[in-house]
């Protein structure tokens, strides 16, 4: 057998490997948002979840692909022409990103949002916004000199601006904010789903930024792969750390939605640059992306911008700050990580803004004041997420 | 190294990956069951959740793998002859599936019936039943010309098959039709678990039919293994687009139990013919695959088949439809199909009628009215499974 | 390319594979004992769960690795020298391990330790005890005779003596011991979760054992990778099946709690042997693991030596009863692995002693009365686990 024919089952397997990480996600994220928001919202919430997994990726499969990567044509084409390794593995990974995209969206935009209008834009996000950021990027477009190995900007901040956009038109939680400027904290309804939700999405992650070298196939590329896989999990753990001192300096509590939020701010931070840095410096990213979250979170509150979840934090403060880490802490230009950061981020907020805006006006983005006070679950869903547990006032 | 050789590591690699995808389909059954039943229940549905992956896979390790695949012996036997790849990984990965034709069961007997007769019918269709079919088919059988790549009929329906026999003898649950006919609504329990539980399994079925190609080692084996994962996905995703239209027109809700119950109808109905189709067909297969749930679940209601989770429109309805869709999308004999599924589903049928009938007899399958009324929890398990939540009336 | 160059790339993904899967373990153990404590205490059991990862890890990664398997320096030289394959995918894989010595003390604790001094023993353990007791057994030292494939003594016995002596000093749980000798029974409080959490661990255990045969890079080596793990597996059914059947002709009730329990006693006894018995001898094995945890479980009650989630009979009982095991199924020294049983329980259990001795003078190890008696969620973590459900006097 020739090394190619070797390599290409290999890294076939490496791929699907990877892509079910991905894949495994999506139940990451479903769990962190349930249990984040209050029981009355939970159905929504991962109703929300489920399906924006089924249309991202269906859109994504039927055109976002080959508009991403080649020009135009239905997806068969783009499993035509050969390569290096199966084209289907490709199809498949690159699929299992494009959820992503809006499952940081869901989070934030979580307990006020009507389900239909927020799919509609998902079909924008994985037809039209991603698949375009993505052209320019990883495509060979304009912007291909932007070194992001797994998508700090072309991911987590394309979802976070997206998010900003949203939420900016969507408005807060009614109750959030009192009019003397005081924030009312609403508490996460069921901590054991946000533990499993933010490990789940940690262990995704090693396929997320690992199957990103696209290949395992020669001595140099299984150690880059192994390298960006311990990597990540530094920034992970870093982020953890310094958020749980953080935490406990401050409120001599350990507040576990902050630690996982720190973490997955590290993990967000080194998705950029994990294959271009030493092992030593994630421990330094991944701290930044802990502390940026523990400073972001009260500041998005600080101007009523509402995000139950935390993602703008997380995503966009360390989608940005991720990326422009690979040049502080290795040898790429900070200008070209700059410039592609606010590019990507101006035309996604823009145009994320106009979509929303009209849909807004077209059939409205914003469940009923009564569906909110009740709970957006009786409304959109008909399903209580724990009819038999009686709830106290809390929720409400 | 001899590619042979090569072929051999990296062959087992791919079917121990594939093997643990589907033992996570444990806990993806155990979650989806437990999120869908009342709560008085729930640990019951979980205690025989654990107790029926360990009793099959036992009694399948011992001898229903030879009674499958060889002509007897123990099953040290079977991995003595020597074969492509390690024997020791194949005895792993056949295991893992056979649990999943009484996991597709254990739901749909729920809420009524005693775990010890369930644990002992389970040894019946792991020792006799599943690996006779299996025999039949893809142990070389004189159903060999069946075309079904992961079991859509050898796995699906066979479990549909037996569950319908079984719940015709064990009865409804109480309460669950009035006189005049009206369908009593019993709401699922734990949305969150519901959802997990569905996605767990989706991201299993990689596994499951992916390594059901049994081998990765060339590129024509790594294109196809990619392509039957592709497909897989996206009849998933097909069917639960479908199934979301279709409740959402009648119903203006998004019903998410309805929802993953149409992915999961999808995904069973491509797991027959995923290696035969094109990327196109999985769209249509899983999409006649959500609509046939849509449509069943009411219908077995209206005849009083009781089925607490849906599963006997997803896995005997859509087993039967996928199976028959490979004739219909690829160049397969119809009647050899059909006359599998039929042969099939009446052998099974009669045959679990049988032992559930006797068993029924001797040791009874069902609690007592006031074990039911108090929930199973207590009288089979003695472990309530929420103790400190105060629940409501709902659950009786 | 050089059969070497193949063997490097397959053993890395294959490293990968298994470190992922331990990882998987993280939220195994945080499920399991978020399940078993009453609702209270969860946040903060979770709490500890993800920080003690964190921290563990990352000592590890900085200090222990190289303490354990060199002369020393700081983790970069670990990875600088080459081998048969990738050293980052080694260092990921042996920092996946670290954790598991910590999680199996944070169950045998909770409901009264306070989570900083609790971490601070984490750094003493995967920087000290730890990768010593790693250096004279799998570094090559002074025990290097013992048989321990995946750390039946190394990890899970080390995990119980330390849980053992930090226990002595802890104290029971109030209420837990009445003075005339009665215990009182505190329920698990989410039972999904225990079995999501017992699950989750079961299949982590495929890469704990399989990943620590380390390469599956020829014939042999895949042949016994596979055999590993089906033998594993074949220990823990043993286990679950052989507890069910004794819970059942006690109280003729199925208590999925101790069959969960039985199942990972089985799974710790194998742990040692695994790749040195056939296919057999797991079956003994196992069930022997699964009968020592229904008669260790309430001896330590007994003793009046707390463990809220059978912590020690799981891990210690059986992690020593697997070590002497392989001199009884296979053909090594009784008398060595006994002695290694010996001297690293004597070790472990003496120097955590001093450690938690010295702790508890300092700083303190308990919580107050009164944050116990009010749940530690709020006097560490001041986020309530499930705020919105009404909870029964019964978590009191």
């Amino acid at each position: 057998m020739e090394a190619s024919q070797i390599v290409y089952i290999i890294d076939t397997l490496f791929i699907i490997f990877s892509a079910t990480l991905i894949i495994l996600m999506a139940p990451g994220f479903a769990m962190l948002e349930a249990g984040l928001v209050r029981t009355k919202n939970v159905t929504s919430v991962l109703t929300g979840n489920v399906l924006l997994y089924a249309v991202t990726s269906m859109v994504f499969l039927l055109w976002g692909y080959n508009f991403m990567f080649s020009n135009g044509g239905l997806f068969l084409n783009g499993v035509e022409n050969s390569s290096g390794y199966s084209l289907y593995a490709v199809l498949f990974f690159q699929m299992a990103f494009v959820s992503k995209t809006v499952s940081i969206i869901s989070g934030g935009v979580s307990e006020r949002i009507r389900i239909v209008p927020f799919m509609i834009f998902a079909i924008f996000m994985s037809g039209l916004i991603y698949p375009m950021i993505g052209h320019w990027t990883w495509g060979g477009g304009f912007l291909k000199d932007l070194h992001d190995l797994a998508g700090s900007t072309v991911i987590h901040s394309v979802g976070g601006w997206a998010l900003l956009a949203i939420v900016l038109i969507l408005g807060a939680r009614k109750g959030r904010y009192a009019k003397n400027g005081a924030v009312r904290v609403i508490p996460a309804s069921n901590i054991p789903l946000v533990t499993l939700g933010g490990l789940l999405l940690w262990i995704g992650w090693f396929g997320f930024n690992g199957g990103s070298v696209l290949s395992i196939g020669s001595i140099e590329k299984a150690d880059l792969v192994a390298k960006v896989i311990i990597n990540t999990n530094t920034a992970g753990l870093s982020g953890a750390i310094i958020t749980a001192i953080a935490v406990y300096l401050k409120y001599k509590k350990l507040d576990i939605t902050m630690i996982l939020n720190g973490a997955l701010g590290g993990l967000v931070a080194i998705t950029a640059g994990a294959d271009v840095v030493g092992l030593w410096e994630p421990i330094a990213i991944g701290a930044i992306g802990g502390i940026l979250v523990v400073i972001a979170v009260p500041l998005f509150d600080r101007f009523k911008i509402d995000d139950p979840v935390g993602a703008l934090s997380v995503h966009l403060v360390n989608g940005i700050w991720g990326t422009l880490a690979v040049a502080i802490f290795a040898d790429f230009s900070f200008l070209t990580q700059l410039k592609a950061v606010a590019i990507i981020g101006l035309a996604t907020f823009s145009i994320t803004f106009i979509i929303i805006y009209i849909l807004n006006k077209l059939i409205g983005l914003r469940a009923s004041e009564e569906a909110e006070y009740d709970g957006l679950d009786i409304s959109e869903t008909g399903v209580e997420s724990y009819p038999e547990f009686n709830k106290s006032k809390l929720g409400i």
